[in-house]
């Protein structure tokens, strides 16, 4: 008998879960522990029954499906079953629902494993309670109690009411790493979120380096005047001094950093009208990179183009880091095993960077992680608009069952 | 007996009028019809009553007071008296006061008039409703029955709505130009809004000229994608497009238009979120100029640098005119009226431009008209910080009231 996964099923779960949170036009909200996402998480469970897999919830919330009698360390498979607000139907969901076919496999043929194997749902990795991660950084022990009390929902909502109803709390969040089994190792499949794949028209990536990103919020103050009244040479133009800055910062990252990244995502001018010249240019700088030195001299760097760009406007500058991760590297071993696996399959498969972040990061301080990657059409995810090619999510998905047969039989 | 303004008087009135609509912290909020406008309004019709004057409203809710039997053409004398949102207490005020000051001494002094003279409070000059100066033009003629009806606060309420109680409706606002009687002349007396005068030390400035505008909505669109995985050469940023426009349009216009202005005022990234690269960046951009020719080349320019901007980063630039007026020259007999009666007072003045618009423009279009401009500290306007020193206004009103003299004995 063949060992692979049976595309058409995975693909009708795909679809079947779209259907929770979608939206008019393609999209899918489900943020968590939003009503869609507590439908999700049902539907998961029931999935997980259904399989004949040992379910379990931690104190995170994080849903478990176990294969395998024997105790030890287990082998881990999963990602999340959140999304953005208007975000599409991979993300997340190709990682979790190929780890639940994975392991439907093994059940159906009656594989005998040497270790426990677990799929795994992690809460909220898109970040709506406290920063990304909340479900993986709780499960690995990276969370501490005041980040926790202190988060909001992004719409401003208090962690603590956001929770209600749910049966999980600031208290069982932290129980999440004690309880947690020891893992062997970690497995995550993902679409890319970019083009690389999809130009090299390569079905698979294996990922050595997470990007490590700076998240600040950052301020040019000046002097608010009247756009008509004030001639050119007297202005202190906050919103000159941001487009200076930001097109000075970003030919230095472009020359200096090969693979460094900048974006000035939201801005917020104020007062905010026509007839002001801005006294005020509120933004959002977020800095990535793939190495720690190389990351930590960009950011350094950028913030001071924006100092020198304050005073030679006559402006202030100020900025609050909101968010610090380090680039981290995926597992060498994983990735020469999932090297010597695709070969096997005759996938053809490169090695790339990934600029997102993943639950994967997360996973590689307790233990070897390693990210799979599968084309996303144009790149486009966090969207309506994200979309596979299925041929390139059953290699990925054939992959990962391998890799995980290789790794617990 | 001395003909002259009484500034305690006036002083009094200003700070009277000042506690409608008053905010913690010193500033005033009285955007036309609004709660606190209708009080003032009120306050303002009594004002004129207490002295004297004959009081006068017309459909489009311009206040009068007038003074003299004799039929014929008035003298008129005003501005007015709505505040933009977190404004001061000099805008408008102070001419429309001083106007109030000026007939009150006439009416106390019994000075005999050959032509009546009359004090005006134009309604919202701050274009609370259907762009600047409603009451002005009405009162002109110069606003047509598709614009009124269109017209909606700057909160979204429909015009309609915001004039329900008031007295005052659509239709009315179209009779008021059919009332309104004929002009000879038109004195305006307003705060500077601008440095020039501070910085040369002069209490006095005579408008040679308004400045013409154009208010325009524009977009840059491009390509959102994630900002971890999307490497800098291949972004098509919105927001680095708008940057790199408004630094370069800014350049072009110091550089090439000695009296020109360009403001982007207000800036809106969708989708707006640290993570994700500009797809879209929408703007106000506010162009000024003092000359006709010289604006229309301002024009011409800055939105062929944008179509340039877009073109060479892969975006595509859309604009929609907002508003649009032309530079407009007071009088040039008035101004020569003006000089004569500082030079006898004593006073030192300057001519120079006015940067912003005023209701003045609007009756050049009936009329003589001219403009006084009396310094505001440090420039600021339409800020609570707004101030000005009482005895530039003393001098500012004892001019208006001489050159009244002057024009209606």
């Amino acid at each position: 008998m063949q060992t692979a996964i049976n595309l058409e099923r995975l693909r009708q779960d795909i679809e079947e879960l779209a259907r929770i949170g979608s939206e008019p036009g393609g999209g899918v909200s489900r943020p968590s522990f939003s009503p869609a996402d507590l439908e999700a998480r049902a539907w998961f469970k029931k999935k997980l029954t259904e399989a004949g897999l040992q379910v379990r919830q931690d104190g995170a919330g994080n849903i478990f499906g176990r294969l395998g009698e024997k105790e030890g360390p287990v082998i881990l498979v999963g990602s999340h079953l959140d999304t953005v607000i208007h975000g599409g139907k991979f993300d997340g969901t190709c990682g979790v629902l190929s780890g639940l076919e994975s392991l439907r496999v093994i059940q159906e043929q009656a594989i005998k494993l040497k270790k426990p194997v677990e799929v795994v749902a992690f809460t909220d990795e898109e970040g709506n309670l406290v920063g990304d991660f909340l479900g993986s950084r709780a499960f690995c022990g990276c969370l501490n109690e005041t980040e926790i009390k202190q988060g909001q929902s992004q719409f401003g909502q208090p962690l603590k009411k956001v929770l209600e109803g749910t049966g999980i709390g600031v208290d069982s969040i932290l129980t999440a790493h004690k309880e947690a089994p020891q893992v062997e190792a970690y497995l995550e499949l993902h679409i890319e979120q970019g083009e690389t794949l999809e130009l090299e028209e390569i079905p698979i990536g294996l990922v050595t380096t997470i990007a490590g990103k700076r998240l600040y919020y950052g301020s040019f103050l000046g002097q608010p005047n009247h756009a008509g009244t004030t001639p050119m040479e007297l202005r202190r133009d906050a919103f000159l001094g941001l487009a200076d800055f930001s097109l000075r910062a970003s030919r230095l990252v472009i020359s200096e950093y090969e693979e460094g990244r900048i974006t000035i995502g939201r801005v917020e001018l104020r007062p905010g009208t026509f007839s002001i010249i801005p006294g005020q240019a509120d933004f959002t700088l977020d800095l990535r990179g793939f190495r720690r030195e190389e990351l930590a001299a960009i950011e350094k760097s950028v913030l001071a183009v924006a100092a020198e760009t304050a005073a030679a406007r006559g402006l202030s500058f100020h900025h609050k880091l909101v968010d610090a991760t380090e680039p981290t590297d995926m597992s060498s071993r994983l990735i020469s095993l999932l090297e010597r696996e695709a070969q096997e399959l005759g996938y053809r498969w490169m090695k790339l960077t990934s600029g997102a972040g993943h639950d994967a990061q997360i996973l590689a301080t307790v233990t070897e992680a390693s990210l799979i990657f599968i084309p996303c059409l144009e790149g486009v995810s966090h969207s309506p608009q994200e979309a596979i090619r299925w041929e390139d999510l059953e290699k990925g998905a054939n992959l990962l069952l391998k890799a995980l047969l290789r790794l617990a039989t």
